[in-house]
């Protein structure tokens, strides 16, 4: 096991992985009380975790609901998590930023893609138990490295 | 992308990493709405996904509800995903398995840890957009692979 890595380290790494992942585990739940997890493209906008998925869908109906939403990016020996909740996208700027670097626009889809931004309100980061200790990397929306 | 694979070799595919992968993401939610989502250490033992968490965690409470859970096993571009209920793990020799194969015994750890089997109801695994077609391989609980 490696020695666990600086929150500033931790932060760094985060921020790479948030610019240059292809894919993340989005975790929703319905008024039910029903757990659902699939794993989508997305896009960070500096603000949030962006995703497309049918409006319909349902990751998209949870999305639009409004519950808290739980993103995993990484590896599970190497994992990013953020806490956050959906609200939708409207402006074309952030969708063409989406499909641009996807090489894929939902917009042109049959479905009734929708976009929405998960919002973080924390975000954690470890590799390995010994970095447990450490992990939350922004609290109640702030940065805490 | 690789041509879609044939059912009968995406059940042994999915065999293969429910034998021999490590970890699996763990989506549960609790009665409020809101979904969370772990990776944690798991045994598939025939029948279900063993997992061990802590009682009183949020992961640990949500399994105990008997809501639905989604396991997602793999890669994000080479994934099984298994959507079924938790019950309470109780005999020894479960334990013992899982102890053996991760050379971790919860039993052992401070926390209160209890033991869990996600029994799949559904299973299903895809590559790539060629496969959602046909990437169901259990339904209700039977096998259609």
């Amino acid at each position: 096991m490696d020695e666990p890595r600086s929150s500033a380290q931790r932060k760094n790494d985060t921020m790479a992985r948030l610019a240059s992942d292809v894919d993340a585990w989005i975790a929703t739940a319905d008024t039910a009380g029903n757990g659902y997890l699939l794993p989508l493209s997305f896009l960070w906008d500096g603000s949030g975790v962006i995703v497309s998925t049918p409006r319909t869908s349902i990751t998209g109906r949870n999305l639009r609901r409004g519950g808290r939403v739980r993103v995993g990016v990484g590896e599970v020996r190497d994992v990013t998590m953020i806490d956050g909740t959906a609200e939708p996208v409207e402006d074309e700027p952030t969708k063409e930023a989406f499909a641009a670097k996807h090489g894929w626009d939902p917009r042109n889809e049959s479905g009734g893609y929708a976009f929405f931004r998960i919002v973080p309100n924390r975000i954690q980061a470890w590799r390995e138990v010994n970095e447990l200790a450490g992990r939350t990397l922004m609290r109640d929306g702030d940065w805490t490295a």
